[in-house]
């Protein structure tokens, strides 16, 4: 188990996905997949007690489509509440299901719902291979011509909170995400649920350390922007969006941590016309990464300027 | 209790609140404010079944903190439960209650958490007047000089997105905030902890149709944009932000109602370039209203040009 995540083979690819499959993918998932769907619902314990990324029990109607749809991990089973309509995204998964030839087993609602980990599990869940992790430099690397653009995750804690900020950073083309070992959410069901698919799609890397990580992305060439709620320059103002880029937002309640903010190449900040003094972990993270997502638009549609250096002026 | 969603006194200015005070407020809090901290935790039957605003109940350390700083409405009770650390954010807690004389109850914990309503009410709770309601009209009109900038939720039901969508349109400088009377969450103890106090700042009109609201303020001058998965043009190219402008956001599942699109003057969409299809409502309203937060920045630094004319051209 402890090899899982340090020196990962960068082996063969399983090409899976609709879009997007084909990064390398790391062996060894059959010794993280026997823990089964019961009881526990202490998530964030059990999560962090395998130091691993986590995601194999997903919950939700859309998370678990989304499972079945990206193809991208063997699911082991689906759990389905007796009683339901089977319409809607209940009628694809049942039906993505069976064309997978992955087992529904359905169990009374009573019983679903003291098997679930979320507060609002919408009748189905399922079990699964854990999520892969990936090789920091790997995600460094562009796979597919377009500079990589990478969310680095410092310490947000709430599981809702990174599952929200991991769907929207995979709507506004995130290629990668880097979480940190401690002190930080992984995947729980709850975070699945919230991520939506979201964690099928974004390849993620877990690091012993933040300010290390920072480190070795400058010295492969990707450009580190902190998000903070004080610095020199807006969001707005960011001229390196449009190159290799890692945006970095900090937890909930302290934002960056003294030495993420000194590691970042700039620091940038979302002005805030209002009475309150901070946004919320994940709205920060939409607003950050769509605000690359706008600046790489622009620069689609022109020809790509020099950035100004920035490095060293958020220091 | 019914009067109070109906023919509000334009009467008396209580003049609180930090910033952005000053708003007409009606009178009459005093007959819904007995409903007490205990026991109900099926928060969203109960507001709803009040057909007003709510508020009444707020838990958590940002929001009962913004609660007693913003000083907009009468706050009955503080609640703590037993054996904190008075530090942080519970010390400014207990320093503005005893300042502002506000009766603070220490209940054992195990007690506390079976009168709170929210998962992780943070040990602190709060009883106070409910929120005011205000008129759509009254919302329509600028206030200091800028142009309104609305935010008109149709539809949203889960309360934890309703006051995540509140705390992010706060600080994009929002001046107000539309929702519907049905099939929508109100302020329910969620939803207040979700917005971290914006609810005190941001003034609310609760309508009976959504549809009959954007022609109220088509009327009164407001353009109304409407954010959707699908539109003709992107919410980077809308040319109407620096005006007076409602964005409508529709609910989590179904997007905007088919009537509630036409009605709007354009629709926009927010791009994405992954695997999945929809944005979360709460994210997709950070977006949106960052998106105005930095148009008016742009209109702000030149001088205001003439808009094209968008009436109609999402229809």
């Amino acid at each position: 188990m402890s090899s899982r995540h340090r020196g990962r083979g960068r082996g063969h690819d399983r090409g899976g996905g609709r879009r997007g499959g084909g990064r390398p993918s790391s062996g060894g998932q059959k010794a993280r997949s026997r823990s089964g769907l019961g009881g526990d619902r202490v998530e964030g314990r059990q999560a962090r007690s395998r130091s691993g990324l986590g995601g194999d029990r997903v919950e939700g109607r859309q998370a678990v489509r989304e499972l079945l749809l990206a193809g991208t991990r063997p699911v082991h089973e689906i759990v389905i509440g007796a009683g339901q309509n089977r319409t809607g995204a209940l009628a694809q998964i049942v039906e993505l299901a069976t064309e997978l030839r992955v087992p529904i087993k359905e169990v009374a609602m009573s019983k679903f719902e003291s098997m679930a980990a979320t507060e609002v599990p919408q009748g189905v869940m399922a079990r699964a291979a854990p999520l892969t992790e990936h090789d920091l430099d790997e995600l460094a690397s562009s796979s597919d011509g377009r500079p990589p653009f990478l969310l680095v995750l410092d310490g947000i804690t709430d599981p809702g909170n990174l599952g929200a900020a991991l769907r929207t950073a995979e709507g506004a083309g995130v290629t990668g995400a880097v979480l940190g070992r401690h002190r930080s959410a992984h995947i729980t069901p709850a975070a699945a649920k919230a991520a939506a698919g979201a964690v099928e799609h974004v390849p993620m890397a877990v690091v012993a350390g933040i300010p290390t990580a920072l480190s070795r992305l400058a010295e492969l060439g990707v450009w580190t922007v902190g998000l903070d709620t004080v610095a020199p320059i807006t969001v707005y103002e960011m001229n390196v969006a449009a190159d290799a880029v890692a945006l970095v937002v900090g937890s909930e309640g302290r934002g960056l941590s003294r030495l993420v903010r000194q590691r970042c190449d700039i620091v940038v900040t979302i002005p805030l016309s209002g009475n309150l003094g901070s946004l919320n972990a994940a709205a920060a993270t939409a607003i950050g990464c769509f605000e690359v997502a706008r600046h790489r638009r622009t620069a689609g549609s022109r020809k790509p300027a020099e950035p100004a250096s920035p490095r060293g002026s958020g220091r």
